[in-house]
This record gives C-alpha cells, sequence and structure tokens, in this order.
C-alpha cells in the first residue's frame, strides 16, 4: 500500500489533503490510493443537500457542523461549486459564514469546481467522499450549488438527500418538478420566517401524499430557519431516522451499490472520451476532415459517422448500432 | 434529397416543424434532412442572448422580435430550457409574454429541454438554428437559461452573444467571472430604472478596458429597460454593427468554420459514448463485473480500466493513454 493509503487510513488529515490534491491534478497515485483504501470505507454516512440558489443550503450545513460537532463526531464538508459565471456574490458570503469552522480540527472543508465537467456529479467528488470516509470521517455532507444535473446528481453519492427550498422562491410545484421528487428523502422550507413557508411546506406534503414515491418511508418536510438554527435539531433527527431506516430495511446497502456500479459505468466512458480525445489529437487525418467540415463540404454530423466508420474505428462494437 | 428536406428550403413551416420533432425523437431521416441541406445554410444571422435567471433575456428576445418584426424579417427563437428542478414559476410567465408572438407567421418559437444532457450547448440547438437557416429564417435568437456550461455553450452556435446581466444581482465582477468577458461581444445591463444599473455598466466597462480581449471588437454596454422597451433599439444597432464589424474583418467566417468544426468533435464524442452504452448494455461480462464493483471487491475506476483493457476491448487506439 502507497504511503499516502496508509497515512490516509490512520487519519492524517494532511495526508486527506494531499490526496484531494493528487484527485484534482488526475495524478495516477491518486487512482492508486483510492484502490488501496476502496476495502476500507463504508463507515461515514453522507448527508447531500441540494436546493435552489438562495434556499440556505450553505446555512444549513453549518448549522448541522455546529451541531454535530457538539456530540464529538467529525465532519467532512464538500461544497460542489458548478462555477457559473453568474453565481454571484453568494458563494464568497458562504465561505465567510463557514469561517468558525476552519480551525476546527474535527472539520475538513473542500470545495470543488465542476465548471468543464459534463452533467451530473464529477467523479472526483465520489472519490473526495471515499477519501473522507477512508480517514476516518463520521459525517460527510455535500452541498450541491447551481441548478441542473449537479443537484440530481447528489443522489449518486448521498445516502440521505435534504432538498432545501426557499418559500421565496414561489410556486412549490414550478420548484419540485422534473426529478425533485425521486431524490428527496427529507425536505426542508427554510427561511421559515418569510411569507408563504407553511403554504408551501403544505403543498409539498400534498404532493407526497399523491406520489407516494416510496411506500416504506415517507419524505417528512421541516421547517427551518437556518440563520437562527431554528429547526436543525429536528432536521439532524430526520437524517438518523433515515439512516436507521436504510439501515434496518437492507436500502442502504442497496444504495450504495446502486452508487457504485454507476460509478464505474461513468468511468468507463470517462476514460474512454479521454482515450478518445487524445486519439483524436494525434490523427493526422483529422484535420482534412475538420476542414471540409468548416467549409461546409460535409455536416458536423454526417462527417462523424464516417469519421467513425473509417478503418481507424473498425472494431467490431465501435460500428454496431 | 428527401421530401422533408426540399420542403424545409422552400421555407414551409410544418416541414420545419416535423423537422425538428424528427430531431427530438433522433430519428435518422432527421440527420438525413440535415445532411442535405446543410450546404444551403449560412444566410441567417444568429444572435445568442446568455445571462442570469431574472435578467430579462426573454424580455428582450420577445421586444428584439417586436423590433425586427416590424422591418419585415423573419424571426426564429430557440428558448434553450435545463429543466432544472428548481427553476421556478419564471417560465410560465416567458411563455405567456411571448404569446403575441405565437400567431405571427413570421415568427417561429421552439423551446428546447436539456435535462439529461451534458455540458455545453446540446447538438439539437445546432441543428435546430441550421433547420431555421435552411428555412429562410432571418433572424435567429438563442436564449439559455439557467446557469453554467449551457450558457457558455452559446458561443458554440451564436454569430454575437449578448450577455444580459440584473443589476439587483449585486457585485459586477463576480457576476462577470469564469468565461463570460471571453463571449460576450454585447453587454445589457437590463432593469436599468433599478438601483445599481449604472455603476454595473461602469464597472463593466472597466473591466472592460483592463481586459481588452479583442483588439478589434470593444463590446459596448448598454443599459436596457427591456419591459418597456428602452434600449431596445439601441441593442439592435450594436449586434447590427456587431455583425457588420465580422462580415467585414472575416470573422464571421472564422467564427462559423470553429463552430463547425467543434460541433463534429462533439458529436464524434457523442456517437461513441451512445455507442460504447449499448455495447456495454449487451455484455454478458459486464453483471459479473458490476457485481465485483457494488461488492467493493474492487473500486469502480481501476475496475473501469480493467474492463477497458479486457479482451473485448483490445483495438490499440483504446488502449493509447
Amino acid at each position: 500500500m502507497s504511503e499516502i493509503a496508509e497515512r490516509l487510513l490512520a487519519g492524517e488529515q494532511r495526508a486527506l489533503s494531499r490526496l484531494i490534491t493528487l484527485l484534482e491534478r488526475g495524478d495516477p497515485a491518486a487512482a492508486e490510493a483510492m484502490k488501496a483504501v476502496d476495502g476500507h470505507t463504508g463507515r461515514a454516512y453522507t448527508v447531500g443537500i441540494t436546493g435552489p440558489p438562495g434556499s440556505g443550503k450553505s446555512t444549513i450545513v453549518d448549522q448541522l457542523t455546529q451541531l454535530v460537532r457538539e456530540t464529538g463526531s467529525s465532519v467532512g464538508i464538500i461544497a460542489v461549486d458548478p462555477t457559473s459565471p453568474f453565481s454571484g456574490g453568494a458563494l464568497l458570503g458562504d465561505r465567510i459564514r463557514m469561517q468558525r469552522h476552519y480551525l476546527d480540527s474535527g472539520v475538513f472543508i473542500r470545495s470543488v469546481a465542476t465548471r468543464g465537467q459534463t452533467g451530473g456529479l464529477p467523479r472526483i467528488v465520489k472519490s473526495m467522499v471515499r477519501a473522507l470516509d477512508a480517514a476516518g470521517t463520521d459525517l460527510i455532507l455535500v452541498e450541491t450549488v447551481g441548478v441542473g444535473q449537479t443537484e440530481l446528481g447528489i443522489i449518486s453519492v448521498a445516502d440521505t438527500v435534504v432538498v432545501a427550498l426557499n418559500p421565496e422562491s414561489g410556486d412549490a410545484i414550478q420548484t419540485l418538478k422534473a426529478g425533485v421528487m425521486e431524490i428527496a428523502d427529507v425536505y426542508v422550507v427554510n427561511k421559515a420566517d418569510r411569507e408563504g413557508a407553511d403554504q408551501m411546506a403544505m403543498a409539498i406534503t400534498g404532493m407526497l401524499h399523491l406520489a407516494s414515491v416510496s411506500p416504506e418511508w415517507s419524505p417528512p418536510v421541516l421547517l427551518t430557519a437556518a440563520l437562527t438554527g431554528q429547526g436543525i435539531q429536528d432536521l439532524w433527527m430526520k437524517i438518523q431516522d433515515h439512516r436507521e431506516f436504510l439501515t434496518t430495511s437492507g436500502g442502504l446497502e442497496d444504495r450504495r451499490g446502486k452508487q457504485r456500479k454507476r460509478e464505474f459505468l461513468e468511468a468507463v466512458e470517462e476514460v474512454l472520451a479521454q482515450r478518445l480525445r487524445n486519439k483524436v489529437a494525434n490523427d493526422p487525418d483529422l484535420n482534412a476532415t475538420l476542414e471540409k467540415v468548416a467549409a461546409k463540404e460535409t455536416d458536423p454530423y454526417s462527417a462523424a459517422l464516417e469519421y467513425l466508420e473509417s478503418s481507424l474505428f473498425s472494431s467490431d462494437w465501435l460500428n454496431a448500432q
């Protein structure tokens, strides 16, 4: 086993930081260490917190961290940041709010920029969760910022998914469209002091009755005011209830197994795409094709099909539809 | 040439709708028609309008459409909707606002949902732009909603990129981080009546002086109040100035050639990933591997590398690093 893997398993925070840096660089040593520590994971519990911008996710993470630290458990925080050009100044504020935990050695905080990544949650987040787990972290909080695929991707890494909503964002039904109801284990209507919070909570509860996604687990709908800490204790209890439910029903093992399978398939695609890019970058015929496409002698899609069917790509499976 | 391609080139709106439906379904007839009409494109001008939620992009599109229709030119509108679970009720309002154009046969409107797509602008948007172009549309407006990759992807389809900003979103410098300055040809600070609009415009202008991205084209920074139409005439003039600049400098041809090259490379990756998924779905050995990954006998990434190096994937280029 590599030195870094050994130090990680011994719980050394510096080894954890180092491994994450290696992961970010795509260093082969990181893959080697991840392979070595993989069998030592599974003890940590991972909670994903997602929701629209302005729903107070970071404040919820901050308050949950505070609460859990009082029990002596260690906490790892991964903030997934799509680094949108338009994210505004909120992130800076979040960082400032979180700074009370920076000096606490029982809290490990790391942001991941996902700009330039394809949809879903990037593989590095999954590796970071596994690294934190291997290093002996008790609770891992993964916060996904922004909108779209990255949020829904939280299901690929979290044991419990908390969806935070903002009563000021308007129509609860619109807020809940497109996939969120399939992934939410706990709903939080944050900013409970604002107008519309109760109505939003009731609307969600009503929709849950109609949808009845899971017969065994009814996602609770909580009201919080994360800035003051109101409702956070209750949220933590519901997260523990959900953990208990998953553990006793066998759902936890099932969920984690599915996550690993999906990660494998995504990795196959990722590595293949990367090799394709290398291949393409070194292909002398490619330039001629590109110039033909640019000059409208052929359309891009047809040209792509022809290129893939050319002799260079003649393996049977590549040409199989 | 297929019947649909012929009818499209004759400018039949129903053929256009039909082709787009075929594109959405991934019907091979669509690819065939796109191939046939490709050489007949290039006459339309494409303006991309992007920016954060709430910056009034749809209102700007609506007002530009109104203005351009008064000159008799036809307009195609493509609203790219990442179908985020959290997009709120804004889209519905946008649709209602646009309805005055629905009865105008000189305006073609279509939304594209991009949920489930990987980063950047999905290929279907590029095909739709090309189909509108082939059908004789004069001006094509592509609006991208949401945050992240989809916005920056607008550069892969637009001749002129308009970035709309909202003075209420706060710090202009934060708003402009990460890639937007490289793609913006025209800046619009919308809601010019709100506090901070002038300051934001000045801050952007100041940053542009420092950055000086293109020595030949200085992106203008405009103040608009799209709801009342204020500043829209000026925006339209600046778009035409930019078109003139691109045309006389040779930049238009260069930009479009680059877009086509990029589209080709993306199509190669897309088709290959799709074939890989088919391959994987029909591989009898795969289940055993998946179960090993789920049971933590091997970690997902190492397993992916091993799978790709197995005899099934023995083509030289696949194994080349």
